[in-house]
């Protein structure tokens, strides 16, 4: 899969993004916008404690039709009660009047701290006229909907005459099902909306549903796919394809730029009982506080491998076929830790991307999880981050 | 429940402690004994690849009858094969030569790296006369098996006429089915090996259990009891409350102790569906990254209360019935987060022990959970563990 060295927008798509002061300075505010209407198809947080945007958005996503989505952040209005909802529906009305289209089809996010109520009187009238800047920069989009990220994040990629673009932003409290925080996916493919969430569907069970940063879960993450079919339509299973590697490519970019992070962690386990243990047993590797210092440490403490594989209570394992490698360094065989030479396995942990592999000999079953390491920069990101 | 001012063994039990050279200076092994048989009981780590001293100590316990034990710090001698077995078991008989007992009736710990074969030659020689240096402090016990631990655990009280004696380590790796990764309990009052166990799993549920510093579960984790009789039979309903109360006040003091911590942290769930929901939503606010950052930075973001409790699937949440309190003072009132002066809550979060409860308007079930903050001083430790 080639990806577009600079990201790009599908025929009929543009962005702008500006600040209406909820952040002191910088961006705030994004609006995307199709020409037409696009077919549409989105998946939201598990949470219980679904932010006011997920519980608005639940609704807009029934008619399964999208003109455009407007998202600001810096605050996520969550815990905001029917005041919380009521803002949201102000949102969506104010990005309509601006786009002269329907309330219905707009999709809003909101993202930052939560429990505090939108300042929504500041996002009616600075949206006035936005418009105007409506251009073909997907990263313009990206920036207006940043937290703690430290870039914004677009990718691309063509199908035939189609294509397709991801823009999207992390990057804490991602896990475990919905990862990214929000995640927009645009194309210019013909598809109806029952086929759309099916293939959205099955990118995100292996792309954003196998991320986790901290193992909280955000209440406001959303993944939507939009499309306005202006390329026509392209082959089914190329553009699965496509969908696919582009999600676990944005994956691994929000993973790598987790907060705090100095490393990007991919976990893979084979051999295990079924799909749902191979991904349960990857995410409770790649969560393992003990693992994610090792990997911060390029600590070649590697017999944590077999303590998290073990934590695993409700795993089949089959602990004297168990091996471990560490970026391809075998570290751990027969579910015992093999002898060898720290430095080199110091080595294979001292780079910017860590491969942990395992194999549970239990079965025929793989599964990845991306994550990061933890840092003490994690620490200083969330121990005052409603104070900052 | 009054606690002796320093802690006391029961009538019959001494320990002694000394370096045999695992450590560089430190002491690293620790013998306890009873000058009678005592009935004993125990409970381990579930974790499937437990250390060779947990698969001895499943073997050692079925008789009931413990004499000793012997643990040593440094080296876990986890996963390390049949050899790792073979030197448990020559740890024990080392340890029965020594005091004139039978290797069964000695029960083997060992914490410390997981994944490095134990030095056994230098236990075996070490612990030669040891016997003569047994005396009547806890705390001398509690030094040899001290890993990250920053001080020695010990504490005791009176029932009756017996006392109970608690002598523990910690202090990472610590959840979720056994907590603290070593625990004695020793007791001079008379109780058979059946009544003792189900008091140890009672207070172990309570307790120990419910205790977590990182989610990362120990391959060595172990808690026993041994009743020596010498005080003979006590009211068992006293007994039980005080071993309650000293198991809880262990974990506090293990919590409190966690890797880098400097809060301790306590979560109580109310109103819970379930005694089973109850703790697993105790223990996911306990162990959210974003909780426990909070509390390290005194941040008064507590919406994320609401997002921890919202992680919780499987849990019933009444979510417009829900309330959160920290440290008394309310801040989540009927699923929304209160209007509340910050600096009011910076400073109830500001205090070294810092409670949050939650309720969850589903039922009557009540847990308690016990953890600490998340700090800089937690990375530190684990990203060169192996290595310092």
């Amino acid at each position: 899969m080639i990806f577009h060295d600079r990201a790009r927008f599908p025929r009929g798509f543009r962005c702008a993004s500006r600040n209406v002061g909820l952040k002191p300075q910088a961006r705030d505010l994004t609006l995307f916008a199709s020409d037409v209407d696009a077919t549409a198809a989105a998946v939201f947080t598990r949470n219980q404690f679904p932010g006011a945007p997920i519980i608005l958005g639940r609704e807009t996503l029934k008619g399964g039709t999208l003109r455009a989505i407007v998202a600001n952040s810096k605050v996520s209005n969550v815990a905001t009660g029917t005041r919380g909802v009521d803002n949201a529906r102000r949102m969506a009305a104010a990005a309509a009047a601006e786009l002269g289209t329907d309330a219905g089809k707009v999709l809003v996010s909101s993202t930052g701290v939560i429990g505090v109520q939108l300042p929504v009187e500041k996002i009616e009238v600075g949206i006035r006229g936005m418009s105007v800047d409506l251009q073909a920069d997907p990263l313009v989009g990206a920036e207006g909907i940043m937290t703690t990220d430290t870039h914004p994040k677009a990718l691309s990629v063509a199908v035939g005459d189609a294509t397709i673009t991801w823009v999207a932003k992390g990057s804490g409290m991602i896990e475990p099902n919905m990862a990214t925080m929000l995640a927009y996916i645009f194309t210019d493919a013909a598809f109806d909306a029952a086929t759309l969430d099916r293939l959205l569907r099955d990118a995100v069970h292996v792309s954003f549903n196998m991320l986790s940063v901290d193992t909280d879960t955000s209440t406001s993450d959303t993944c939507a796919i939009l499309a306005n079919g202006l390329a026509g339509a392209v082959d089914e299973q190329a553009f699965r394809e496509a969908l696919i590697a582009g999600c676990i490519r944005m994956t691994e970019t929000l993973a790598r730029d987790g907060e705090g992070a100095e490393h990007l962690l991919r976990v893979t386990v084979r051999d295990a009982a079924s799909d749902t243990e191979a991904r349960y047993v990857a995410k409770a590797l790649l969560n393992s506080p003990l693992i994610k210092t090792m990997v911060h440490g390029a600590d070649p403490n590697v017999g944590r491998i077999l303590m998290a594989i073990g934590k695993c209570f409700d795993a089949t394992v089959n602990t004297s076929a168990t091996h471990a490698w560490v970026n391809g360094y075998q570290v751990v065989g027969s579910g015992v830790r093999l002898e060898f030479d720290d430095a080199t396995v110091r080595a294979a942990l001292a780079v910017e991307v860590v491969d942990l592999e395992v194999s549970l000999g239990a079965g025929t079953a793989t599964a990845r999880a991306y994550g990061c390491d933890l840092t003490k920069g994690y620490i200083d990101e969330n121990a005052a981050y409603y104070s900052s």
